[in-house]
């Protein structure tokens, strides 16, 4: 069942650890076959050593386990949220990645200060509100799901032009047309907000404050890379 | 004698290594056979790249050697101190870690700051007080496993519930159910002290000092993963 | 066409992930042949481990491609025109390497502090003003190479003196007599930007501000290794 | 002509590259032949992937070579001098790693903030003072030595005590009784130099200004490892 997606999932888990992303069992990758609403997630818990093709789970969007035998991801319901409400991705990666972690933990946007955040999105990359007690102690990692979406909605973020979100107090989660792209794009956040703690370090040092992209340098860099005039890379 | 927990032991003392924990002949991990009080542990001073799983040393909760050629780690009474104290654990690890080194030289709790945190340990990690004069003159590796204890004890913390220590200018101890558990551990501290310290500025460089996580997230992250009715993992 | 050439620019482009500066498909290595004014270049958007020699596109100074199947990097314009106003490189790298970027985010010139930098260049390595919004919205490519001769020009730095420069909110482009020399210089430039943050930290900590090399120091190491009386290498 | 200890001091060199503390030609290893009072040294500015053991260059303690094909290091007169006044040394190491140099661009001693250093040093890791116009512009690499023996006759510091020094805006020097020990000493310092930083830093983000090893646990830790009664280590 879904043979081919359960590969590529599998081969995206792994990749978290080439990028260094990832420790022990932390972080998880997942997919979508948007035809017949399946998802394929990497297992709760399973050291990446270890793991092999035949350990990915699929679930439907519901949550029913309809293939493997492994629990899946304790964090499936955050997916299954976002795959129900951002219908354009395809992927959708969790890590504890300590940059994009410590923003989240101090519960700040991630501030667009130059052209490799402009060349990954559109803007700052948001940090969500805090879930309450009753979220929490509820269907917490539906809730979560949920707490993603309400914010972007608020903000009137677009998801294909923000690939990232930042869960406060907890860490990020990224999405992409595929799996492959949701890795990447953790591996882009992560340089992001590192990035962007050390231009504020060295801009602090100075006693210079004047930091922060110019909104047309932004534009130009997010679309000559993704607008419809887009002239990065190849046909 | 042992065999088993010798290889076991050799084994995880690598892991060290491989974890990027330790430099040259830093660091060392035990284990202990509650059946018969048997500790299997790193000799001192010999460098991973050149040890063998028969330079591993037994000492018995006296402290004597009982099996092996070489010096036992000269932190051996710490470790013993520790597994008479804390009977439910199973292995010890020591390291000179960078982040988890420089809380406990700074004299610091590391603070819970997001569900990483909150994942591995149920409240801060303590930092011990500082060892009197006394102390460190005398049965000075002894002492240091007494005052780790009393710390927990003065707290009312559950070394089960809490896996790692501080000791005040000196460095982490980490342990678990077994030698590989208490590695795992002392990986996870030093990403948590790392973050931990990158929260902090994060968020000083905001003005914003909003930060240490809410209490039922805590609890919900660390009972998810350890309490009786946690449901990450496989069965 | 140009095979050698090609063959040393796309050694030199996988040196930048060997040397930990680039990540994904970011940064870019290209070399011009002086005799027929021709530039090998990286194509965009190809990712290093996929990328073979075959890929190098080949560019006239007009902009024009003369060989190869694939776009050339969105940079091309502004190597076309650093080649074009500083007549004596051979070699130009763009990277997004995390601390040059950091300073360039911030809008600061990296200050020389020591020997290190001196080594390297004689005096700060500048960072250029930020483009306007005509200037971003017009040629972009091209202006960001017109800016960057211009702050040359503007402060009478000697571009063989300083193989380096920070775009402001951008990045880093550094350049040598070949491909070679200007990857080496990139890789210096991240080292130095790394160790001008870190001395301003560790002065800051202290409350003493007494950094900046002296200009004898500056002088002295700069021509032992650059000057006609270098004595620095071998013949 | 001392072959064996040409071998050595090669093996020595790689460890830099393999210890991270020197990219690209930075940094050199010497070892003395005391009977003969010959020096081995790296060549000047040659590649470590590319050098072998014939290249290693030997110069008698007037600084002339007297074999080898090569330009010995241009940092060699500071070796030389150093092997005049520390007569119990047996290998010296220079290199440019990060944070070392940091300490030495920002003009400050290591100072001794817990049992890492304490197992290192007895004491603080004096940076010296700053090289006058006139040292510099003459013998500038024989005064470096200089300054720093004059360093450690003014503080009353015993090299074999503290195997390291800062030059001031330059970087470290590290010796012990081999070459291998000289390495083992840099890797040691840049670890003692990184924790030191990330110290203060903790320490200043709480508030906190509490920090510094006391005498007592300094004397035991360094003695535990380097007195005449030590037990650290196999006999």
């Amino acid at each position: 069942m879904l043979k081919e997606l359960r590969q590529k999932v599998f081969d995206a888990n792994l990749k978290l650890v080439e990028y260094n992303l990832v420790v022990l069992t932390w972080g998880n990758v997942s997919a979508i076959d948007r035809k017949s609403g399946l998802v394929v997630i990497k297992p709760s818990g399973v050291p990446y050593d270890s793991m092999t093709v035949d350990d990915m789970v699929i679930v439907d969007l519901r949550g029913n386990v309809v293939y493997g035998k492994l629990n899946p991801s304790s964090d499936t319901p955050t997916h299954i949220e976002l795959y129900r409400r951002f219908p354009e991705i395809g992927g959708i990666v969790h890590t504890h990645s300590p940059w994009a972690v410590s923003w989240a933990q101090a519960g700040r946007d991630i501030p667009a200060y130059g052209t490799t955040h402009a060349d990954f999105a559109f803007g700052d990359i948001p940090c969500t509100r805090g879930l309450s007690e009753e979220e929490v102690n509820g269907e917490y990692e539906l809730n979560t799901g949920i707490v993603i979406a309400e914010e972007f909605e608020k903000r009137g973020i677009n998801p294909e032009e923000c690939p990232a979100v930042l869960v406060h107090r907890h860490g990020p989660f990224t999405w992409g047309r595929d799996e492959s792209k949701a890795v990447e794009n953790a591996l882009i956040l992560e340089e992001v907000a590192k990035m962007a703690y050390q231009t504020e370090s060295v801009a602090t040092l100075s006693g210079d404050s004047d930091v922060g992209i110019e909104k047309y340098l932004l534009d130009k860099h997010y679309l000559r890379k993704h607008g419809k005039n887009a002239y990065y890379g190849q046909k």
